[in-house]
């Protein structure tokens, strides 16, 4: 089973963290014939953390998790933070494919998408 | 004329201020027929600030400026920070037709292009 768990940064505001949330479970009813599971956690601020929701993923029976960081810009967050988390997990269960994707700001379409919402 | 005014945060990294200088030059290439001028400003940490931002536009000879929130989360900066910058020169150009869009967190398309760069 292949497990997707969405990395939001985490927020003092529940309503932002709630949106998280919310997009998660568009992520989860789109997701048919790619991911068996999707989950969400954050990087600091609120929970489940990230370790917390790699395990999640592992409990519901996910062999592979590909944790992808919502993050809009190659910061600390992403070179360095997520990757540390993640290592926790990494390290605990080594036969077990966890590994990140490359970040949201990455994402060839989003001009296309910025244009769109502009209009 | 009408211009798109890019905002994102802004950072204390370089590297970051510059992916969005070039994601605006990507708009730029990408939006002819439906924007003349695309510029891009910082809510705080880097220049162009907001006020600046919006003030090239015009200087460009846009009569019509759409700032558009680079923010994945309806937080504080999007309710409150980005649009008291924007009144000041909505303020200083009555005639004008300065206003902002939606942010890029309420965009529809974005769990399909989440699936698409987790896969």
């Amino acid at each position: 089973m292949k497990a997707l768990l969405l990395v939001a940064h985490g927020s003092r505001r529940t309503e932002s963290n709630e949106e998280i949330a919310a997009l998660a479970a568009r992520l989860a009813q789109r997701s048919q014939g790619r991911f068996d599971i999707v989950e969400y956690a954050f990087l600091e601020l609120a929970a489940p953390s990230i370790p917390d929701g790699i395990e999640q993923c592992l409990q519901k029976g996910a062999q592979s998790v590909s944790v992808l960081p919502y993050f809009l810009a190659r910061g600390t967050h992403v070179v360095e933070d997520i990757p540390e988390q993640v290592a926790i997990k990494q390290t605990e269960y080594p036969n077990m494919d966890i590994h990140i994707t490359p970040y949201l700001g990455t994402v060839d379409e989003l001009p296309d998408v910025l244009l769109k919402l502009a209009e």
